[in-house]
């Protein structure tokens, strides 16, 4: 079968890659990563080193569950608390391409630098997938986990190798391999998130403020939309703000944005034509979050718009 | 019956507040102001002069349609061409209230202020209905047109009284008294219009290239849901960008907002559970306006949310 022999290969090849050595690679908790993790721990054993770096920028309870998960599959997972160094890095950050710069910086330069350095690792491990690749070559998508993007050749840099086994694969393959490698159902059919997290889905400043609104917002998206069917589901923060009534008086407040997407691959989608008795009770809990006083619904495929915002 | 009484008895109160000099008034569109128009004609005849401000924040083909309107009334209308004042006092102004202010002052102490002082008129009327006091009472709205609250006494300003003739009404007695004048639909069920006009539907700086996108998808929006049954809709240009992808390509793009509403008189509301269908062929043709592309549904009721963003 097709994913056995995908999961064959990439085990000789991460074999002979690493040989006596050891590989590296950062768990994130989305799929792809979870399954670079599953598939090196099958191949390398021991010779894996997996760490998981929390960078404030996660979902609510997502650094535990991630590191319970793997626990429980018996693999070892080392949490990273990283969260001063990158709220430090974003302060004041409100151009969408100099925060993904600092949240990759901060990721590669700073911390994960740091821990590639202390380890005895002559691997790096991606989860880049197919999509990422061709939407990197057409200039959509700036995929963080490109280090020769950034101008870093990592052999020089470090002298360590990359190694992307999913560089193959799109989001239903890698589905699919997950299934295979024994990835529980909340990995294999996660939703995909992006690499800066919730980051990605604050327009304008990132702040502890500012990500707890959004955190509390994505919490109400995705327990309104558990086992809707659809491809992916997020909530956004905008930075502008509108009039609102609270209490019979003016107030100016945020605005969040959800968006429900069907795919395939991610390359295309639609907004998901969702029961208005749903969207009206995500309006009204997200409203209910202090400082939010709109919820508008995305309405537009892609493309002409992509999945996330910035 | 109720209108035809009220019609007399503010037939009867103008005639004495006017006596033999003339009365003036300003004519934006809304339903608000063509009733005070058809009413004071009617009650004054040629002792009324009412102008139409182009202010340069009108929808598309507005002040053309709004003239010949009333010419088919016999009620004849001045048109002022003040586009030029209008966008050089809203240049570089992102404030909501700060535009506010700008098109308030710029209508009254620039305009009509020079229309006043040239008019031989005793009388200025207002279209202020009850909805608008009891707003501006409880701080959630600046009714612009209630000229106490930009601390001009008129009397003492310009020698002149201002008489409200409409505020004892709410917006469903408006539209009934419009009827019962002989107003067309068009105008008797007209959807409620902001006076900032299409500066009310644009977050962030008012410029030429702004209004000519909001204008366009203003259009669309009135296109698509003319005869929906829906108390008002409308669209908001954001500040706010997102990504997008054009033609391949990476793009930055604007974000229009369309907003839907059920309402009795505009106190409180909710958003239309509109078509699928329509939605999405509305977001098809904002999204091909150049430079829009996202186009995002408002799912919030008021309250928390007004029915304008600014």
């Amino acid at each position: 079968m097709n994913h056995d022999s995908f999961i064959a290969e990439q085990t000789v090849a991460l074999r002979q890659a690493v040989g006596t050595g050891t590989a590296l690679n950062a768990l994130s908790g989305g799929v792809d990563s979870a399954v670079v993790t599953a598939l090196a721990h099958k191949a390398l054993g021991q010779q894996l080193k997996t760490v998981f770096v929390d960078n404030a920028l996660m979902r609510a309870g997502e650094p535990e569950r991630i590191v319970r998960i793997f626990a429980d599959l018996g693999i070892p997972v080392e949490r990273v608390d990283a969260r001063r160094e990158f709220l430090d890095a974003l302060k004041g950050v409100t151009d969408p391409e100099a925060k993904r710069q600092a949240i990759t910086q901060t990721f590669y330069k700073t911390v994960f630098g740091r821990i590639v350095r202390e380890s005895g690792a002559s691997c790096l491990l991606h989860g880049t997938i197919l999509t990422d690749i061709e939407e990197t070559v057409a200039g959509i998508k700036r995929q963080h986990n490109i280090l020769s993007q950034l101008g870093i050749d990592p052999k020089e840099a470090y002298g360590y190798q990359v190694i992307e086994p999913l560089k193959t694969l799109r989001k239903d393959g890698v589905r699919a391999v997950a299934k295979r490698l024994g990835l529980p159902d909340e990995i294999a059919y996660r939703i995909p998130f992006p690499g800066p997290a919730l980051a990605a889905r604050i327009v304008g400043e990132v702040t502890e403020e500012r990500l707890a609104t959004v955190r509390a917002a994505t919490a109400v998206v995705e327990e309104e939309l558990a086992g809707c069917g659809a491809f992916q589901y997020l909530a956004v923060l905008l930075q502008d703000r509108a009039t609102g009534i609270r209490d019979g008086r003016r107030e100016f407040g945020q605005i969040v944005v959800v968006r429900c997407i069907q795919s395939v691959d991610a390359r295309e989608a639609t907004a998901t034509r969702l029961p208005w008795e749903t969207l009206e009770r995500i309006c009204a809990r997200i409203t209910a979050i202090p400082g939010v006083n709109r919820c508008l619904y995305d309405l537009t495929p892609k493309p002409p718009a992509t999945v996330e915002y910035i």
